[in-house]
């Protein structure tokens, strides 16, 4: 049996409406639990990590083939009119979803049973205000083979559309937890994993500082950097060298390079171990 | 004797009609030789970098004190409106500038004039369509000590709005050029650089890569990659690894993370040499 479609052609369809609602309104996605994912791969990413779908919205002029999705979701067929209104960004192939986000646990309890492994590399964000940079290092985070991700006083949902592009789906992964800077910290001194901030004062340089052990890597705000609480905690600061006029990089750019440069160190130790150097 | 000052309260004014038509328009930009830039330290990077400004614009609401420019230089005080209008970001302190750009000189013969040292690093980055990320790209070469930026085939000018915001300045520097890559791969070839390829295919890790002597790092467009010409040219390709579900790095992340390991092993070798290693 199929699922059943309906087709939608007015821009004032309330079911319209709400997604244009949840696309802008962070409070909207929190009272609701909910949120929308655009673009094919973006949903079948969210589908493949446990999130469940809601409700999908294809327009065929845009959309030629996407995953049948199980019959208890809402399937709208709509007009290229219509998708424009809700999709917030272009080329995302014509399908979008609303996604059931409040049933992801992102405590600091639920990184524990999803397994970190020995020696984790954790990232920590701390207020970071823009979600394209958020994502950006979600992104990288899943490429660079980040334990997982601490995001500490956000002053951003995680489901918010830019965010979730930026992402490329790394939202989706279940190694992201939420919290307070104090919580944080707690939970990695009782793990023993060191605290490295990024930051220029009083540091050493990043790549004489080992990081094959346990290591969290911490970032802070765009425009004022890491706050006292995590310059008192670190067990050592760590800067990037900065050679030409301009003093300070993208905050997701100083991620990469370290996050990077903790899989360089790791590999190094793993091929030493190897031929019994 | 002091710059005159004319006040502009009118959004019809002819010059805030070229300030808005210059942000949009590239073919406008290329035609006239003038592109904008706005904030104070982006103005004032352009200006020690060498161009010359034409005319200021600065909002007494939003701009304290600015640098007082040399007096062919006309001044215009405008209302918030006004600057509203012109400005393409917002937070850019109330002031903006119009500056000749065709003056500059962005040949490949530029760059060895300007002087490269010995064992240069070379970013090239070729046919980027998004301003964003060769903003970006140009951003962190300023940091990381890259001695230059080849840009090759681009889909953008070099003074769109989006990548002088996204550079922080960086693309008032003098070590950019702009050519074919038929035309970079002859000055490198030339010179003996040697060539290393962001790719996947038949390629070996980054950081067992040796980036010590005069090398040259090439990204392709962020949709397809790099072109055959560019593949050829190669002495090396080189990958960064994947870890996670996402397939690709951002071209600015992945930019950034060979740079910091050119970096890195640059400084190894001079360590080494120090204590006669």
């Amino acid at each position: 049996m199929r699922n059943s479609i309906e087709t939608i052609t007015s821009l004032q369809n309330p079911k319209v409406k709400e997604v244009t609602a949840l696309q802008s309104s962070s409070s909207l996605r929190r009272e609701k639990g909910l949120f929308v994912v655009e673009g094919r791969r973006e949903v079948e990413r969210c589908v493949e990590s446990g999130f469940r779908l809601r409700s999908v919205f294809y327009c065929p002029a845009l959309c030629r083939h996407f995953p049948i999705p199980p019959e208890e979701v809402m399937i709208f067929e709509v007009s290229e009119a219509v998708y424009g209104k809700m999709a917030y960004r272009g080329g995302t192939e014509g399908l979008l979803a609303v996604v059931c986000g409040s049933a992801r646990d992102r405590s600091l309890g639920a990184l524990d049973c999803n397994g970190l492994g020995d020696n984790p590399l954790i990232v920590v964000v701390e207020s970071v205000e823009k979600p394209g940079n958020l994502g950006a290092m979600l992104r990288t985070a899943d490429a660079s083979g980040v334990s997982a991700v601490i995001v500490c006083d956000p002053q951003t949902d995680l489901y918010n559309p830019n965010l979730i592009r930026a992402s490329l789906g790394g939202v989706f992964t279940r190694n992201i937890a939420v919290c307070t800077s104090a919580e944080a910290i707690s939970w990695l001194k009782a793990r023993g994993i060191r605290i490295l901030t990024a930051q220029l004062q009083d540091s050493r340089l990043y790549y004489d500082t080992d990081m094959t052990g346990g290591t969290a890597l911490v970032f802070g705000t765009e425009a004022d950097g890491l706050s006292d609480i995590w310059r008192r905690a670190a067990d050592a600061h760590i800067r990037i060298p900065m050679l030409g006029g301009i003093d300070s990089l993208n905050v997701s750019v100083s991620m990469a390079i370290l996050c990077y440069e903790a899989l360089r160190q790791r590999h190094a130790v793993r091929q030493s171990d190897r031929y019994g150097e």
